[in-house]
């Protein structure tokens, strides 16, 4: 079968590069053979890189495809000038006109997260997500106040892994609480939530789908069974809509989806990013 | 002051169209008013959008920068056809010169994840997170096995982000393991780490720093001083090299720059991305 390889070639980590590539290859139903060369930031690494991806051509027989967010000119133009590969240049393309629509010239500065230890917004990230982390399924009610958001939801409804996204990529500190059968029985909101209900957001899912889920960790259990699953969610569903606060379903849906429709409802004060 | 607004416009997350943007905005030294519009997926929506972008630049007197994914081109063909603003098209800019090398048509697909929660790389990238989140600060030894990845060092070198973020960007069950004065005394790893070498990847951190970081969290503790840190830092330090297990120092490196950096060094069999 024949095989074609996309490079993603980075003065820095290459992420940038590569997430964005990734989301124009979706759009092919095709494979293709990945190769990441990060830290290509000198005039050597760049005609190593040519080498790899003339290589590859060769091999495969078909054109590489280059993706390159390199900021440095005299790297990229190694690349431009040498490489047989199909060279898709992400910096240059965008970045040309808005300098001219900006009347400002780019700094060439390489890499989103360059000195990154120094900048506060990335300090903050980090201080997310150690706070998101410390207060994962209920462990804290310290601080619970300084939330950005407090998920709730019962047990393996997708709460956990929310809150790390929201933390890793927003810089939010993202608490989550579960509800359990204690708060079903009293028909309540766990009491130390009540203090905090804007930034009350519910997670819930199809009770097919977590009982699933529960089994993978716990087989044949009563936690498991779809019968408490449909009792759990249905408690916890009525408790959301009773206490007014806005949730969605996480059945379809990836982290990702989850929270940006998180964001847009909730709308914290504070976005990192 | 004058302001300039910046949109991020998407039939889906609008994750990929903000990172991507915002690491071109990086370029440029001047500050943004930054608005989302995800899930922009209809032409009522995308009408919306024209509003609210031809309303910005009226206010601010500049004309917006408009970052768009959009994948339905009748959706995008409202935005490019009636709004003022600079509208940079992330998808078809690529995706055309795409088309013809490899000769296929584009699936027009919305969305990096979608159906997200029924795809393999999906639900793996998910098990990962959980598996990192179980297998933090050496918690546990069960499965360790399992583990793409294992992150040793002093407590608060940055294992406990950097485990998170590879499985959160590439679905690798990354263990972390703290290195303890225990270890220390008797100049050894610890004794369930043995078995894993090849999956062992150290993280140092500069004494100082280190002393910083534990101060914020421990004031004035014996754990946080200057002295402490000096000792564990250059204990765990001569372990690694005694090991020949793969470090590096993380105190002006992003997690994404020590990720990155891993994955050039272990480079695991299994990558989902």
């Amino acid at each position: 079968m024949s095989q074609r390889t996309v490079f993603f070639i980075s003065d820095g980590t290459g992420i940038t590069a590569e997430t964005f590539g990734n989301a124009i290859l979706a759009q092919f139903e095709t494979n293709f053979r990945h190769v990441r060369l990060p830290f290509t930031d000198s005039v050597d690494k760049a005609h190593q890189a040519v080498r790899e991806i003339n290589h590859a051509g060769i091999v495969d027989g078909n054109k590489s495809i280059v993706f390159t967010t390199l900021v440095d000119m005299e790297v990229l133009k190694v690349i431009t000038d040498n490489c047989h590969g199909m060279v898709l240049d992400m910096f240059s393309t965008f970045v040309h006109p808005l300098e001219s629509e900006l009347n400002l010239k780019s700094s060439h500065r390489i890499g989103r997260f360059t000195d990154a230890s120094k900048s506060s917004a990335y300090q903050s990230r980090i201080e997310a997500i150690n706070f998101s982390l410390a207060h994962d399924d209920g462990q804290s009610n310290t601080d619970l106040e300084h939330s950005d958001i407090i998920l709730v939801g019962v047990s393996r409804s997708g709460k956990t892994p929310t809150s790390l996204y929201l933390a890793m990529q927003y810089g939010l500190k993202a608490s989550n609480y579960p509800l359990i059968p204690d708060d079903f029985e009293r028909q309540q909101l766990p009491p130390a939530l009540k203090a905090h209900k804007s930034k009350l957001f519910g997670l819930t899912i199809q009770p097919e789908r977590l009982s699933e889920i529960r089994n993978e960790r716990r087989p044949n259990s009563k936690y498991a069974s779809l019968e408490n699953c449909r009792m759990e969610v249905s408690e916890a569903e009525a408790m959301m809509r009773r206490s007014g606060i806005r949730w969605l379903s996480t059945t379809t849906k990836s982290i990702e989806e989850i929270s940006t429709t998180i964001l847009q409802e909730i709308r914290p004060e504070r976005l990192a990013y």
